[in-house]
């Protein structure tokens, strides 16, 4: 079973011996009660999420294992799992013991298994009922997986990675997955379970043309496999698809004809809290190539940091570092409240600039006037909400993350498991 | 009393239970037994810097409170205060809070503390006993702390952050500090306890010279104060210095003749693990400044991670990214083990250049020919130590850091308490 914290939890331990960020334990209201700053997921956008991808990945029948890596959340992967996702994907062995530890039984490791205490992980899990799958790419891993699981008296299933020139990891010649694919039917401990792929590293002119060809080479590549009797498994995985051309992927895969015989499984992650940035331009992207998808993700995850010194005229420096919120690019000021205010009258952040960011500060230019004792000027203690961008690199700052209402009550308070 | 991991606790509970980063927890040979990417410390430069650090204070006649935000890691703040530090600089409540539930009870929170949820953290830690230090630089902030402090029956210490124009917080004038602190005086629940700055936001032509005026400042602030009896403590504190100047604000503290009726004290952080990026430059001038002072500190911390992919000539991926090491330079390449392999025998890195980072791989370019089948030839699963600067951003990714001896064999392993 999935623990996750209940309403009752975060009352009961002495606040300061919980020795984690986190909240005033006797409140919960994020603008009141919540020591700041906290990152916090707001539940309404957070449930369409989970119903977009799961209705797309429905409609391109094809699976959804969405990648756990960018929240590590077991809360969140409780959701994905009860919205129908088929499994969750994962980067590391310890994080498939995490998410296993929860209560999640399909584990796509999207990544080679290197490292034979990382073996020792896959094996436990392995002993202890988990499907889990994870990427090959060489010969020499080949030879140590097959070592370690025959010896450990153990089948591991493994997908062939499929990559490119100038790219990631993954075999760069289809030759090369087909020769990898008769070493592994020829070694003990593994069983070639399909094929692997993430369009994320594709790059050049006209990427989706690109895009649709590397998925279309997939689809050609576990076809070959399967003529060839090469596969170990029943309907046999194909697998790709990051948060940016999932769309490109579940066509190619639809198109394809894989449905029956095969198992197409799309692996974004950012979708679930969506992004402020990259993913938000990518998600544009997707819109105007599929009009019919309607609206798309919302932002659903930010951070939340008070105004904690006015030093100079149009200076504020907001109690808000690298250590609290992603930073591939600036954070984004939303949307500014009082202290103990109302979320019905939110104050202005227009104009507002972040200009530098430390561990610990944000330095905000503030438009001339803001600071000059009008209404909504700017005080001491003013509550920011931040976008951010991207997700993975907020969550992973945070052991806590609190899921509020329209009202920013918090309705719940989520560990993370990184 | 301090909790730390002892010998015996990482052996007690299912490897898969724990949801962590973390060991094998059967093994104890980082080369052999240890799930890796993981981070790691090195006992006997960090035993030397402990050492260092400490003594380097004591000859400058100052207090030593090691910025604690750096490490978060309470067995490190033990090993702190064994060393004779005074007490532990914090920069938010909750990592307050986190550092007095295992045993460190004098805390300066070198930041403003802003919001009533935090405010009552602050609270709860007078209470249970803790000797609790904060910023103000305002009027707006020293009301709201005079209101809830006097409300609460408790009075809280704090000292003026002492700011420059351009800077990050605390006051721009010497005046403003002045009628700050009789700002203070009037009112309940507060008391002033000394003055603090950072002169890592002093920047401009010369910043040696511009370094040493801002502690001079410092230095005749609080003796202005003294004069004008708006101290409200016996021997207050007068606190300045991060990792990269702390010699001259030692030089500075000291040649004011503090000693006796003030605390001089030094907040340096980096210090413990020391760095292989921008402090190891901040290093050189401290010690090309001050020949006196010797060799100086050596980098304690790395993060050793395993190639896991040979996708092409010329390019070998590591299964270390974002999410394991601080990016604020690339990570740097040490030295290189079989898996498995002994530490008397470490391989070449010579030439591997990082190009480039993602969330979970690191991309390295190889120089020409160590892929080819040379003894010395990369192969899958090497075990590579890197160096990353600064470390603060590397901490802070990890639950768990495992501290080595000159074997690579663990001697422990440290929990953190971000």
């Amino acid at each position: 079973m999935i623990h996750t914290t209940t309403d009752a939890s975060p009352t009961t331990s002495p606040a300061w011996q919980d020795g984690h960020k986190g909240t005033l334990e006797t409140g919960r209201d994020l603008l009141a009660d919540v020591s700041l700053p906290a990152a916090v997921i707001h539940e309404a956008p957070l449930a369409h999420n989970l119903a977009w991808m799961q209705d797309f990945a429905r409609r391109h029948r094809a699976q959804l294992a969405p990648h756990g890596k960018t929240t590590m959340t077991p809360a969140l992967f409780r959701r994905q799992l009860e919205a129908g996702a088929w499994g969750i994907t994962l980067a590391t062995l310890p994080q498939c013991r995490a998410a296993f530890a929860e209560g999640a039984t399909r584990l796509l490791l999207a990544n080679q298994l290197v490292g034979r205490a990382n073996m020792a992980i896959a094996a436990e899990l392995l002993r202890a009922g988990g499907e889990l799958y994870v990427t090959v790419d060489g010969r020499d891993n080949v030879a140590q997986l097959s070592e370690f699981f025959a010896e450990a008296g153990l089948t591991l299933p493994v997908l062939i990675e499929v990559g490119v020139d100038g790219g990631r990891c993954g075999c760069r010649r289809d030759e090369e997955v087909i020769a990898l694919a008769r070493e592994i039917a020829a070694r003990p401990g593994l069983t070639l379970a399909g094929l692997e792929g993430y369009e994320g590293v594709v790059h050049g002119d006209d990427p989706a043309a690109r895009i649709r060809a590397y998925a279309e080479r997939l689809v050609a590549d576990v076809r070959r496999l399967e003529q060839e009797g090469l596969l170990g498994v029943a309907a046999p995985i194909v697998t790709a698809s990051g948060s940016a051309w999932y769309d490109l992927i579940a066509e190619a895969f639809r198109d394809g004809g894989l449905e029956g015989r095969f198992t197409p499984v799309l692996r974004p992650g950012c979708y679930v809290v969506h992004d402020h940035g990259i993913y938000r331009e990518a998600q544009r992207g997707v819109l105007s190539r599929r009009p019919d998808l309607h609206e798309g993700l919302r932002p659903a995850l930010e951070v939340y940091a008070q105004v904690q010194s006015l030093p100079e005229p149009g200076l504020a420096i907001v109690a808000l570092g690298k250590r609290d919120i992603g930073v591939d690019q600036p954070p984004e000021p939303l949307v500014r409240y009082r202290e103990g205010g109302d979320v019905e009258t939110p104050l202005s952040v227009d104009g507002w600039r972040v200009t530098r960011q430390m561990d610990q500060h944000t330095f905000i230019a503030l438009p001339r006037g803001t600071d000059e004792g009008r209404a909504d000027d700017v005080r001491v203690g003013d509550i920011v909400a931040f976008g951010a961008s991207h997700p993975c690199l907020t969550f992973d700052k945070w052991r806590r993350i609190h899921l509020v209402d329209e009202r920013l009550q918090v309705i719940d308070t989520w560990e993370t498991r990184f």
